[in-house]
């Protein structure tokens, strides 16, 4: 007997049937003997149209009420899984965040989890009830509703995870794992069964949407054992979807790179000719920071004659604010011959635990682009990974030709 | 400097225009130097869309599940209407009724609230703020959310203007106020501007939708002041609708009849033959009461050698169950020659505190409807209401020819 936590993003909740379909899967485990605490979302798009109905009263709406507002479409799903559950004749007790209580910090919109009290929950279970808690939510020290932004709900099931101790977090969403490649741009992408934690945040964090990142960096954290799996496969059956592990297991064939990861929702600012002075780098991000805009790839060559050219990304939808804070800093803080930018750029990178040992990696990539005609704009390594910018347009024709280079249609060995 | 409740329906903010034309009403007021808390119900529609989905998942939802669907309607309208405010530059905070607390008993889906706890309101009120509170919900002493029942954000604003003992509750609603009859059916009815509360309560019950009436009882228990008024009117004029008071006031000129009240929703049963012996009716009505249904009129003739006949209504949508009720426990616990109903019966009434001290106005009403040839089924009296079953094709001239009868459309003077 295990204690799995189990969460449904908010397609697996979309519609009456696929909340049956949900019941089917959990009252399977419940059979098998499992004690269950399932996180869901709110039913796909409901999200959507609230912040949209918030948004029709407020161009800025009221962070804390904002909060309330998002915060019933989960609120909606667990009680209507619940009700699902009863109906099959099993037990099962749903909670709002604010009702676990999942206590968090009074950020609105974009609040962290501080603790989270798994008192009823034990109840329930000892009782033979399944726990449904709504994901994405909590509630501060003051008894406010908050949220915990966008994507939230994967986070929500980690942390129930870690406070539970449970066996393992099970991430359901609507494809059945991590893959070398997104299958719709590369057919023959393969599923992994297994990735380690620092591949996946790589992955995550460079575009593969399967899982969002802060749930990620809180399992690996709190040593929870996540897999990602898909809720459309058949209730009934053994589910398979792809474990993320703490440690490369040593024993096991080790591929040298795991997949390939895109990025579309970026756009590319140069600032040409700026100084080439300490404090540089600070006085051109700092403004961009302090806007609230995050930075994403940050590039800078070497300089001639006291100047240098001084590169970055940010998300698409921050390129117009972000070049109007820039505009504003010029000749206050820095001086610069020429700030320039693209929006019509993405990001595609290479991303393995095994990139460590092996060298080579970044020249046999750069060949392979270079191969088909694509240009790189700009380049970012870490230990695991080695990212480019290029033209939005090669962005299909770099996965699929990056995918065939490193073989990950079929298996690797270490080379 | 006044403290008012102010509640309003789900068409008055069943979209964002309507939302922010509340929020400019709120402002107005708050503008004169009025302390307000204002009840929500949820957004025209959403409560039944709600309910569908449970329905599509359970014939029978369970009941604490169906509370945390139900209760998420209004969450939705406290946040933007919150948000409407602030937007406007005003300070106001959202509650549900989990949050104020408004605790209520254990009775999901019709609980009843027990005690509301003002200080958090109290607070936010000295700081200026507007606060708005989740109508039709509560939270149980286990800190289960609760719901009212249909229609009980108006006892949720005349609980919160008892706890808060605010100067006035208003409710607004489609209408601007209580009026002599329905003028979808008579034009010429005319809006009252005030009625005693036991007028209220019979007009409530008799089938007049303008209040719930739970909410008036609450109101006359706690001699609250409450107030009938229109959403749709100019939010920055000065409302007027009908205030409903407490005493009759003697300085007054004194109505008779204040208004014509009616009920589609109804049918008859009829028990013929049964034993004219002590209870007899118990043994009829108990079993239909122990199936949970209401019964409204009951009228029972003076019977003749040891036999009677007994009649009573129930609500339409309960007349089949009614039926096989009786079936069931005729011969168990009666004897009757013939069971027979009909469901196309309505019942029309006339109302007025008036009426203690005026004799003749039952002959006045049964001889206004034989002269148009109506057929009266049934009769019951109270002290300020006359009702009668008559055939349901003959509503609309029923009501038309009693108003015109007790010269409605005109201010009485006592006769």
């Amino acid at each position: 007997m295990a204690l799995i936590v189990q969460k449904y993003g908010g397609t697996s909740v979309g519609n009456a049937e696929r909340i049956r379909n949900v019941a089917r899967r959990i009252a399977h485990f419940h059979r098998d003997g499992h004690q269950l605490v399932v996180v869901v979302s709110a039913m796909a798009g409901e999200t959507n149209r609230l912040i949209s109905l918030a948004h029709e009263l407020s161009p800025n709406p009221n962070p804390r009420e904002l909060d309330v507002v998002a915060a019933s479409g989960e609120q909606v799903t667990i009680g209507l899984l619940a009700i699902a559950l009863c109906d099959m004749g099993l037990k099962a007790r749903s909670y709002t965040g604010g009702q676990v209580p999942v206590l968090t910090d009074n950020a609105f919109t974009k609040a962290r989890i501080l603790q989270i009290d798994e008192q009823r929950m034990r109840e329930d279970l000892a009782d033979g009830a399944v726990v449904i808690v709504a994901g994405f939510q909590g509630v501060d020290a003051d008894g406010n509703i908050t949220t915990l932004g966008r994507g939230g709900s994967d986070t929500s099931g980690v942390a129930l995870a870690a406070a539970l101790q449970a066996d393992e977090c099970q991430i359901y969403t609507d494809v059945d794992g991590v893959y070398t490649a997104d299958p719709r741009i590369v057919p023959q992408a393969r599923r992994l069964e297994r990735i380690t934690f620092e591949e996946m945040l790589e992955l995550a964090s460079q575009g593969s949407k399967v899982l969002q990142i802060r749930s990620v960096e809180f399992a690996g954290k709190y040593k929870v054992n996540l897999r990602v799996l898909s809720s459309f496969d058949d209730p009934e059956s053994t589910p398979k979807g792809t474990l993320i592990t703490f440690e490369e297991e040593d024993d096991m064939e080790q591929a040298i790179i795991s997949g390939i990861a895109f990025n579309r929702d970026e756009a590319k600012i140069s600032l040409m000719g700026v100084e080439d002075r300490p404090g540089i780098a600070y006085s051109i991000v700092g403004p961009v920071a302090e806007a609230n805009i995050d930075v994403d790839m940050i590039v800078q060559n070497i300089g001639a004659s006291g100047h240098t050219d001084f590169s970055f990304t940010v998300h698409r939808n921050e390129y117009q604010k972000a070049l109007s804070v820039l505009a504003q800093s010029k000749d206050k803080h820095f001086k610069a011959r020429e700030i320039i930018g693209d929006d019509k750029i993405c990001k595609v990178s290479v991303v393995g635990i095994g990139m460590r040992s092996h060298v080579g990696l970044a020249a046999r990539m750069f060949k392979a682009l270079a191969d088909v005609g694509i240009n790189i704009q700009m380049i970012s390594t870490s230990e695991i990974k080695i990212a480019v910018v290029i033209d939005e347009k090669y962005l299909e024709l770099a996965v699929r030709e990056l995918h065939k280079t490193f073989e990950l249609e079929t298996a690797q060995q270490p080379g």
